[in-house]
């Protein structure tokens, strides 16, 4: 990137995506020294030895990561590890799988997904049972398998008692239970609880483990808490999701969850939510739709406050329907960032 | 990742693959450059506009380039944007395409693929015909389109002139043609001609073009050369190779591509290659089985030498039936180690 | 089968589904006719080139006639035949390819499915509308056509002036539509028009073209009504639904649709609908759902009534949260049939 | 059918395929025969029930039948029944799951074929270990499963000692055994022995068990021989292969294998095809290609001449480089058929 080209990067933060955040410093800096020498490819080599006992001491000593390269990545390897080949995924109408994936659970996984409306993007016993049921008929695509994201897509959580609730009710239908931590890092700041608590000690079975949204450069692994993990090192082959120079992701994920940058990242994002939240609660007009427990903030404003609000930062329709609009905060998110957009909605509102 | 666990991480360089090397400096250093503010996800940044220039200069005005996570994605992409459903591709039988991807290709892709033997791992206009034909015939899976790898899986090399003859001869019979090209730019180094002289001059439809193998951390693309990009940035997304922090990707990609950093380094690798050649053919008993056109030497030795040199340089067997070995250079192997191992190779025969 | 294994089985018939009668003597007569001597496999013969002009005369000069066994590979094949691969379907939550099909469309049609609740299983642009939109935006699936199944899985139908609103609707934004005419011919026995009325003439692109459920020993067929086939021999044989001795499904197709026999056929079923509604529409304590414009009634029953009447008459329950239950008619059915029904359903109301 | 259209169908018998020919009378008897009243659809009829105990008597009790359309629908299903997601399967360069099935295996069934080039099309032990390699090793697609065809695509019978061979050798590594039984019947006729000598009692797993070419209008079975089906039920609607009449399908493989007509029909073709190959082998320059062991003979023709041999009978060239040409007999074949056959090969040749 010569100096011209790199001139013309607007540095400016905005509140559409914590994609849109770069990579935490100490990312970068695993990199870096990560890249000394050779080392054997696909996964052979001593970082990704070092990630499985970092991973071990969030999940158990059960655990097993396999790095991948990203989000739909780890969601289709999990599913599939949780599946014959006639299996289906209940799941949240919101969840990432079914919205934001182009497909890749059916297209490329063979999974059929069975939809269930859900008011905050959680699903529960009772909402599973809308489409847990009609094993062995065979002309029902088999539902054998529950997908919750944690924190969901509409920023709330669930408790770890609930997780635990949804896992006994899924298990004793013969299903098992997938959670997509895009952002569990989020939920453990706002719980106030260890990893494990809402996964491996809830009953959860497999977990995409989020790396990119929480300040990797790329990079997320699918975690297996079982005893047999299901072929997934030949489905992260056959799916495209086996890196050669696998220390590379191997060193970002340690980096993130060795000691405590995961958290200390997560809750500032959600700590820089709350401010949002608390800045623009008490401004007329303008009404918050969903709960806040974790980096994102969902609000309906004036007719045509939120496109004045765009003029000085970028944010995402959440629903255009009814106007809603989503701000996400992210781990480089500064309070000034959070001032200026309270500022700028207390004045596109007035 | 903490003193102690890195401690334990041999620097040692091997021939095992040129995956076992790191990244170039360069890279690295792009990529801490590129860390800066909140940029656009999903490619809508500075540095995937920019990367579009880059691959232009290269391959041309119409190219359009599409990163993606790892060459097998390169490829099930770029052989998906060439075909219908019931396509079928004409490779030969050593591609990687057949026989490294976990049939990601078929299983992924839904592509049948007709393989061809070759002595040396190159495709000709008549090695092709033995599997070009049944167009029409609803039995046969379609032969619509020919992949050739540049350099192949055997260290040779295609001149241009053999990709015209093949492009035209694939182009008169209504198929098109995918170069698959980890290490196009090692070809480029040994032909000494520019990148375009054997892709986008030569005939060829679309190209992987190469970066991890090369000295990225990772990460290729998919450079399209045709008037329409059929798709390809809906298949990137299906197929689970579309990464959110883009700019990551794509900064790497402009370190490589920009100046001549993939030149220097391919030429260096090809040039290592060759003194191992030089240095090991005259040795009694060693038989070189191919000719070496880029970075790896492929030889016979004698009965047990192999596992002799082994003790002090991990490489892989090649053909265990013949006992072939497979010695890979990369852009960091030196001179000391090329010396080192024709010692070895030396001490180990007689 | 021994004279013996025939004894056991009860010729009763019942109203679970139309797929529990046999076949219409003219069909199982025109088979045995077809059964002279060698004709050539896989379509190339005189019945199937026959069945084109018969096709042709119902759905107009340009259309194309596929043999297929049933109508999961019919649904399949056309959809497959107007999307590319990263293509999505709009249809309604009770759609025959979203819950009866185990999944067909999404796993081996590498299709997804965009489903939207409707009363009568009937869509409407501004139903469509609910899921027709994000073109461009590579995370979406993209809804690139519309599948309506005339009659409805709810015993309703579409008249053509409705179809004709949809498919201009469709056309004007890109898409494409699809008619699941398992029961098309009840609809044209109901709307008292030809099949081009409500399909060719309609606008619609491609029709299952059912068979089976109207007196059929098994076959169906893809009509194409477009100028390009779409590759639809290949997608039939790459789809296992090519049948080695095409001439005995063509010739079955032929003694359905050559002269009167499917109008014949699905008018009396419809008529037995009419005459099951009138009977029990007066009966104290039954709710009928919807409307009766086929061959299938609908209704809700008082506590336990249902089992009560299925000591006599096989039925299916159609949605057990509510109780409500289908009755379904066929073309074999009996007014004394009917009349049993009826007389089992007063008396277990009482 | 019209008298007129029927008046163009040509009766001639040729040589050109088993699928030519039209079903047995007996076959069509069973069709009528079964088509009274009404029967649960989907397989819980009791033609179906009696299929079960008819193909227990042929297989052991242990045996499973589920019908299916078609034989490619029969493999692809036997296939993924042993397979993991991630499974290969080893077979013949020559099998119908590799050249004639327009990747249907690949595509819909998700699984990679490793090939093996054969000279008779019969795999052996030894052949397998060609590509029954690489357990373990991710980059390869794990070669779970041997496929073989029985009769082989050229005519050729393994004796049920080579299939005990295979199967031993193949289950010693892990993997299992399908055996495309397309024309099982013509193998056990030339074999002298009963179906179940070189399925279960030679350690086959799982057989696509023939109807068509042996005189069905169309059907095949899938027959698994192991403790669990494998989600067979469940693979078989997925994969469109679910007939809703099923007792049409259950009635024609009824009359086939209850009593000894696979066997008389098999025994006839296979007779017919000695009976040629007796009549063409001492004619002066036709040269027999491949053991005569079943209904197909292979033949190498002077130059011209089979051109010439068309003129009067329909057949197919098998290898177009070598001239080689295959004359199929079928249930329905007359020595007069034959002895016409020999008289024209003379003529052409003289």
């Amino acid at each position: 990137m010569t100096a011209t080209s790199t001139e013309v990067i607007a540095a400016a933060r905005g509140f559409a995506s914590d994609n849109y955040a770069g990579a935490h410093p100490e990312v970068v800096a695993a990199v870096a020294a990560a890249n000394a020498g050779h080392v054997t490819a696909y996964g052979e080599d001593p970082y990704t030895a070092r990630l499985q006992e970092v991973v071990a001491g969030h999940f158990g000593a059960g655990a097993t990561a396999f790095p991948v390269f990203n989000g739909t990545g780890a969601n289709v390897l999990s599913l599939q590890s949780l599946l014959p080949r006639w299996g289906a995924v209940v799941c949240a109408e919101t969840a990432h799988i079914n919205v934001d994936e182009n497909g890749a659970p059916e297209r490329v996984g063979g999974i059929k997904l069975l939809t269930v409306p859900t008011p905050d993007g959680k699903l529960t016993p009772e909402l599973i049972d809308r489409e847990a049921w009609g094993w062995g008929d065979e002309h029902r695509a088999q539902p054998l398998a529950v997908s919750i994201t944690q924190t969901t897509e509409l920023g709330t959580c669930y408790t770890p008692e609930e997780v635990r609730a949804i896992a006994d009710h899924v298990h004793a239908r013969g299903m098992r239970l997938h959670l997509d931590g895009a952002r569990l890092s989020n939920a453990a700041a706002h719980l106030g609880v260890p990893l494990r608590a809402f996964t491996t000690d809830a009953g959860v079975d497999v977990v995409s483990l989020g790396g990119t949204k929480n300040g990797l450069l790329l990079g997320e692994a699918v975690v297996w808490l079982g005893d047999d993990d299901s072929g997934l090192k030949y489905l992260r082959k056959m799916n495209m999701q086996l890196a050669s120079k696998m220390r590379f992701l191997s060193a970002q994920l340690i980096a993130l969850y060795e000691g405590d940058l995961w958290l200390r990242s997560a809750a500032h994002a959600n700590a820089m939510a709350q401010r949002l939240r608390a800045g623009v609660e008490t401004i007329g007009g303008v009404r918050l739709t969903q709960q806040t427990q974790a980096n994102g903030v969902f609000a309906i404003l004036p007719d045509g406050a939120a496109d004045r609000v765009r003029e000085s930062f970028r944010f995402y329709d959440w629903d255009p329907a009814t106007g809603e609009v989503r701000w996400m905060c992210s781990w480089d998110t500064t309070e000034e960032d959070i001032d200026g957009l309270v500022a700028a909605v207390e004045a596109a509102v007035a």
